[in-house]
């Protein structure tokens, strides 16, 4: 990131107010009239201001990072936490959590917490930021690293990610290899790009072995297991139902086991189903999952040492960084009943 | 808690060290010799000394409480954190988090970090503390609720939990209202108090209807599935098998899923089970678990304002808290074939 060429004097004196209230705007100190606030970080915006980092300036015992779910991520949490735990664990960092509300966005209260706490950094999970938001943790020099990019994470925005599109690639080759035809696909949401690479990886495997892509049978949801139960309802009491579903999350995935049973399908008999993420119970389900392995907690441990590194002012190999997924096949794909 | 008599000046005289050396490891710095602070340990501790509390000495908006995991509080994290949100975010207080391994007690490292971060509690999650533990907080004034004790939480620390006879009561008076005689239980560990309270509460219910309860009946394990899966097997192939299981934990309750289905039993005709907890999961397995609810999310909530009232110098009203359980019929349960 650029180094700022302007100091916090000349903003003071280009909006004619005082030195400590620009450096306590910076700082997220409350005591400053909130028009006065707004001024000034729009100046710190527009001069792409960045505070010089101190070096040691706090006692490496009480560092600190902060940790961001969305609340989407919220079935992931254990998995994200014990990842950023074998990063901050053995550097004595302590993870400060913020579970922010259904916004996908840090609030200004967050931001001046984080400040107040002289936090090293912000992990964010499925949280995107504005271009705004970026400014105001650049500003203060809080560096931030994303897994799982929800949209574009913006250009040098540093990123965590897997791939999505060979994921939906190896679950619908998986099932086209059963013999399935008719394939349905129940992702995430549409303007989320990992629910985009997926079904583009679903429509490429399809390509591939020369089958067409009924665009029935693709559904955009949320990554919950009521949008799993809603839109397998759908698809199965249709005309020429699908004979296997990919679910965008192995939540969604309980979701369309349920929709099965009262539909009274048996499972993998009737109908298949590839979920998504792997998360450990999958293995323990009836039947057990066939899912893509999402290394989340990989990803929260690679996050999060690329976070530290920032903060302790080491060059990073590469911003954008993305892991493998593979296919784990257990028992809810068979082939298709001829 | 008592108010120290004595003085940071008269414990160092005592030692013949420094005021501040004593200072430096009341305050978990790291620069002192492990003899020397073992030894002003063991003063602090044998004066019983309490560390002053300077009221507003750090800054609101910076706050922060820890939230220390015990491992097998894994599953329930996403509950517990949306529970401390609850009672932390409306405070602006920040949440740390720390997960600890398998020994159930906090570490040397880690209470040093507490101290360096001026975190104004701990809120422990089925982590004990035991005497020595106890002081090391009690000298450094940090305060301290423990959520579901595990074993005894020692006089007069603040405790919430939930009624755990009551748990294992409703469930098997739920079984033997269907009809069931044999009915097995799969607890958690034996030196754990919840599960044997559990226990208690499951030889009620079978004395209320009269029925004998067969000790070979009678399992400890963990609170994870593969124990409900290993226990469950060695019940089901045993001589007389039970005809329903109650689980120590929803995550147990789908090790006992598995076990059924790899042995060829449909639940609930061949098996009923009954799960512990009600996590969300549960309600969209195959079938529905039958549960008892435990309300973590409110178990955690009330933990929290416990603390940040203890923190704020306010009194509690009871510093050992129990919640209502209630048993959640879905469809693992049914009466026995004939």
């Amino acid at each position: 990131m650029a180094k700022g060429r302007i100091t916090i004097a000349a903003i003071a004196k280009e909006l004619s107010v005082s030195v400590p209230t620009v450096s306590r705007v910076l700082n997220g100190k409350e005591d400053v009239a909130e028009s006065t606030r707004v001024r000034v970080e729009e100046a710190l915006t527009r001069h792409n201001y960045r505070k010089p980092v101190a070096v040691n300036s706090t006692a490496r015992s009480a560092e600190l990072l902060d940790l961001v779910f969305h609340e989407a991520g919220s079935g992931w949490a254990h998995e994200i936490i014990q990842g950023v735990e074998y990063a901050a664990g053995p550097e004595r960092i302590g993870v400060v959590l913020s579970q922010l509300g259904g916004s996908h966005r840090p609030s200004k209260e967050w931001l001046d917490s984080i400040m107040a706490r002289r936090s090293i950094g912000v992990v964010l999970v499925l949280s995107g930021l504005d271009e705004s938001q970026r400014h105001q943790l650049d500003a203060r020099s809080i560096p931030y690293v994303v897994i799982d990019a929800h949209g574009d994470p913006g250009l040098g925005v540093p990123t965590v990610g897997s791939n999505n599109w060979n994921g939906g690639l190896v679950a619908t080759r998986h099932l086209i290899s059963l013999g399935h035809k008719r394939i349905a696909v129940i992702s995430g949401p549409s303007d989320v790009m990992c629910s985009r690479a997926r079904v583009d990886g679903y429509r490429s495997a399809h390509d591939e072995a020369g089958i067409d892509c009924d665009p029935a049978l693709v559904r955009w949801g949320d990554f919950e297991m009521t949008a799993g139960h809603k839109y397998a309802l759908e698809l199965l009491q249709g005309l020429d139902r699908p004979t296997a579903i990919f679910a965008g999350s192995d939540y969604q995935a309980l979701g369309v086991m349920r929709a099965a049973r009262e539909l009274g399908l048996i499972i993998p008999r009737d109908l298949s189903i590839v979920g998504y993420d792997d998360l450990p119970v999958t293995e323990w389900l009836t039947p057990p999952l066939t899912t893509v392995n999402q290394p989340l907690v990989k990803m929260a441990t690679m996050a999060t040492q690329m976070l530290i590194s920032i903060a302790r002012g080491k060059p990073l190999a590469s911003s954008r960084v993305e892991l493998g997924t593979e296919l784990i096949v257990r028992e809810s794909t068979a082939p298709p009943q001829s």
